[in-house]
């Protein structure tokens, strides 16, 4: 059963190299799924979740593993911005041994593409047991996690064959950042003209996926030139930082570089030692109010001779005056629909670093897909 | 007037070949110091803060950069534990910029060297003009953190000059531990049995970490074979991950090996591509209840060809069957002062293996004692 199953996914394949190309690009269609599953078309407005009264709870713990952990963190971002709502992120596989302090005014909400990682049901279980409200942002509907939480949140990505996460990420991102905006306006944190504008954004966020994906080309040359390097930072601010982390993660997976994130704002407390001639550092930035911070690490940066990558916007294009190596500019777009959108960029670099340095992009040394052992 | 204040530390050096050198073996003193300030010594109580009343709170947030940022994330563990409080630790830089959902039912609790590091310090006045209490952990007692924070908590170091912070680190540690079991006994989730099997064992710390400073020439050894490599992996559960954490920064910042950590359990998520014929791998994990998980993921480690590291103590060594390349052995001691024991290995790997290359150990290149810039 197994092979046939098999058989039938890489018959989908299609025109694409590999499976992870494949759902690199399905992103516009499977984001737009995922959100039009939790948003009122007419009204623009989410519709509310009839299981969760936000106003119950005074702290949601997010607690993931790998790259969903990073979908979760750009959350805990959202959450306390746009709903007020104190969070802590959390590894699962800590979490679930260290005794942690919880309460019934806790949320607990995980995050899983098969539903079945094994650290982080035990987590759920966890929580369960303690007398916590689950709920379960996941993609395989069938799954130990759907089935057990108080509320399973859907992703819509469809079936992801690549070992490395793509479209899974992006999808959580999109749910997730509806359930800030659900909570903001349960809580009322935002008002309807806020909602309004924050949900029409997520709803372009396909059509920017779309446009983003039209800069393969350029991220396919300078994935080329990352390859020529065995270490590369990746730095951000804000939530860009998971973003960062998001693209390290990758990096590392498919093309076995030593890739590693840095909150831009670390960098002078230890790792810029570590910068020297050529080192190429991805810094993404789209224009924020974080910029001018932003620009002056890359200036430390850039004066000790590392290759700058910026992601960036076409009014962080703009307002760049530091020496850089390349650029990859992504379209412009909403705030809340800018870390999916930077992430195809991120995305890209890792599969054409790894299709350079013709590694197994699909199914990369020593990984599985969903880790359903400790 | 610098100069003079220089030509006075340089005197100081004493027979040691660098500050950094002196001041790791200044630890098993500066710690006592800092531990006795804390410490009913004829009552192996703490002495209560009676500026703090813990049962105020609700949640401490922990507020720091760099190392003293992983100083935080142990005590992140500790409070949880033996105080049942929830923390969120937090990078400075992210904190001040990210408007965050905080409350005056939070201690917001800070942590610095310097009492002068510009972001910490802006976190903090961040906090105080929302009306939180702030507290903070702090070397230099004239500084303005020190000045400014409703409640300043004295680690005893002494002036640090090594650029890479070693002895203001354990002192953090002790301090906060302190902090931890003062919570824990305020709110009654210890009682005094326990309170004084803690403070007991911390007791003991400076006698610990004076028998670590005796395996200085197996870590140079070892520090001499991990300059053979560019990549080293640093791994850890529980209050163990943010040491391996510090133990990758230090060897970043002074030998400028692309050092990483993980928590153990995250590796499967990704990171594990990494590992090759080879690779170094600096496990941090003395014997404790988390111990049959660290040895499968060393296994699956050693299993990919990696040179295992292995930093435990006595029972962790019995316990160990995998192949490890070589073993930097703890001496036995109570779980709470573990952490601040376990610091010292990871301090001398760094320390020779910046030695060994030949680095500007204590003016590592791109770097600043106190980072009083943002």
């Amino acid at each position: 059963e197994k092979l046939v199953q098999l058989s039938a996914a890489l018959a989908e394949k299609g025109n694409y190299r590999h499976f992870m190309e494949k759902e690199i690009h399905e992103q516009p269609e499977v984001i737009a799924r995922t959100l039009t599953h939790y948003v009122d078309p007419f009204r623009l407005v989410v519709r509310p979740f009839e299981s969760i009264d936000f106003k119950q709870y005074d702290r949601i713990l997010i607690v993931a593993c790998g790259t969903a952990g990073y979908a979760g963190q750009v959350a805990g971002y959202w959450i306390e911005q746009i709903a007020g709502m104190p969070v802590r992120n959390e590894v699962a596989s800590e979490f679930r041994y260290r005794d942690p302090a919880v309460s019934k005014r806790d949320l607990a909400l995980f995050i899983s593409q098969s539903g079945e990682t094994a650290d982080t049901l035990a987590a759920m279980r966890f929580c369960k047991d303690r007398g916590l409200t689950t709920a379960v942002v996941v993609n395989a509907a069938h799954s130990t996690m759907a089935r057990e939480a108080d509320i399973a949140l859907p992703t819509l990505a469809g079936p992801e064959i690549g070992v490395a996460s793509t479209k899974a990420f992006t999808c959580q991102l999109a749910a997730l950042a509806m359930i800030a905006i659900n909570a903001g306006r349960a809580r009322g944190h935002i008002d309807a003209n806020r909602e309004k504008e924050l949900v029409t954004g997520l709803l372009e966020a396909p059509r920017d996926v779309s446009k983003a994906l039209e800069m393969e080309d350029e991220a396919k040359r300078i994935a080329g030139e990352l390859t020529q390097s065995r270490s590369v930072l990746y730095l951000g601010r804000g939530v860009y930082y998971p973003l960062a982390q998001e693209g390290a993660l990758k990096l590392k997976e498919i093309s076995y570089l030593h890739a590693e994130a840095y909150a831009a704002g670390e960098l002078k407390h230890g790792p810029i030692a570590l910068i020297e001639e050529n080192l190429p550092v991805v810094v993404v930035a789209p224009h924020d109010h974080l910029w001018d911070k932003t620009m002056s690490t890359m200036q430390e940066v850039a004066a000790r001779g590392a290759r700058v990558i910026l992601v960036t916007d076409s009014a962080g294009l703009a307002a760049c005056d530091v020496k850089r190596e390349d650029v990859i500019l992504l379209p412009d777009c909403a705030p809340i629909a800018s870390p999916i959108v930077a992430a195809v960029a991120i995305q890209l670099l890792a599969y054409h670093a790894a299709v350079y340095k013709g590694t197994d992009v699909d199914q990369p040394r020593n990984l599985a897909k969903s880790v359903t052992v400790e």
